[in-house]
């Protein structure tokens, strides 16, 4: 497949390697930025542009991976080229590109990236979506070549996808940063935690969370947890998410066993 | 070692196999509950009581793995028999066996436990705390016996790295429950998610977690979360969650690039 990415970001960045070492081609690459279309266009040694208006028509895909906050207005900006054209956001609906484009969809992969580390994009789970029965077979095609686990997905499970995410992985790296600056506060370094977050982790792969559920709140152990809500009684905003979480976790618990109870 | 455990619990039983397979011996197995005392003691062929008045003297070291809240009167129930007497527990004071004991001290495997899952004790952090010089250095080799990562720490250190822990762990873990019942809510599977959890975690193998930071609150992508919590309207507990971590990524991040301007 011949393919213009339009943005040249991390996730462009990821999905440039990913196309090329599974054998397709990178006709252009577009930034509003010519500095790092360049950059990205040097590695892969593809032309690049800053001009919309001298992106190229002729590529069978073109990549919209850019910022959700640029996505419509860009997408406007630009004719239809032929081909078809895909965003990759998690929470915007293929509808912008309704009136636009013939040939549309999404290509969503669920992934946290960061500029300095790379991932090896076939374990990411992509997530596509297709205006209609041709361009969703050869967007799936697409896809499978370059994931090794792909899924049809409509755009409010998508959407639903994207917000799950932010729990399982913004929100958890969130707890890591807290987690941090408690061990700092104190002296002590990050790393002991790393196989205690590992085992967190492996627990989930063959139980479900609920059942993995450890720690004082699902214990119900209230002298604990007034300990720790007075060891974090200078850092009221760490207090406010230990108050929140622990009083989640015992509620959770209580539904789940009143759910059992009723079946 | 000549080991007595009190206590035949998630960590009892780990603790068990830890001191059975490198080579120590274990004396005797205590619990309240006689069946939970000949479950585990059946397993490793030794004898057991539910009747603190028949644990015997002989054992050189006494592991005290019970729940916190009936640690305090468990110690006090027992006679001092000599040998060293520790606890297990990382929110309370080795001085629980102040005037009580000659010898004893704290042995903390910073780690969640679950009966159906064997964890690798040898991976799992251990820290100790002594009476005295002769305690620690006993302890302290016993627990590099059963453990590659064992490490010195006092009461209110071992206090803060178990609120650390809860942060990491439990609360991590709570988040992925709550991510379980978004994608129930709507029909979705938790395995697409796996790949997404494990790179969160890599990336803090190497990264900082505040380097690590991905999202929309991280971008400040007011769109975004704005869309997110609509999504979360029928759901008043997992919205205020969102809210406060949200606003939690905002904050830390200005606070972090204000230490990078004053520096």
């Amino acid at each position: 497949m011949i393919v213009t990415l339009i943005g040249a970001g991390n996730l462009a960045t990821q999905i440039a390697s990913a196309i090329v070492d599974n054998g397709h081609q990178i006709k252009q690459i577009y930034s509003r930025s010519a500095f790092a279309a360049r950059a990205l266009a040097v590695k892969f040694g593809c032309p690049f542009t800053n001009q919309t208006e001298k992106i190229e028509a002729g590529a069978d895909v073109y990549i919209y991976a850019v910022k959700d906050d640029v996505l419509k207005a860009l997408i406007e900006a630009l004719p239809d080229l032929g081909g078809i054209h895909v965003h990759t956001a998690g929470s915007m609906s293929m509808n912008l590109f309704q009136n636009l484009r013939k040939s549309y969809g999404v290509l969503y992969p669920m992934q946290t990236f960061s500029k300095s580390k790379s991932v090896k994009f076939d374990t990411i789970p992509v997530f596509v979506e297709g205006s209609d029965n041709d361009s969703l077979t050869i967007l799936k095609n697409f896809a499978k070549s370059i994931s090794r686990s792909v899924m049809e997905c409509g755009g409010e499970q998508r959407q639903s996808l994207h917000l799950a995410a932010v729990f399982c992985c913004n929100f958890v790296n969130h707890l890591f940063c807290i987690t941090n600056r408690l061990l700092k506060e104190n002296n002590l370094p990050f790393e002991p935690m790393l196989p205690l977050i590992k085992e967190t982790i492996d627990k989930i792969q063959t139980m479900s969370p609920l059942e993995a559920q450890t720690g004082p709140a699902i214990r119900k152990d209230e002298n604990v947890m007034e300990k720790h809500l007075k060891q974090l009684s200078k850092m009221p905003y760490e207090q406010e998410v230990y108050k929140l979480l622990s009083e989640g976790i015992c509620r959770m618990a209580a539904e789940e066993s009143q759910k059992k109870n009723i079946h």
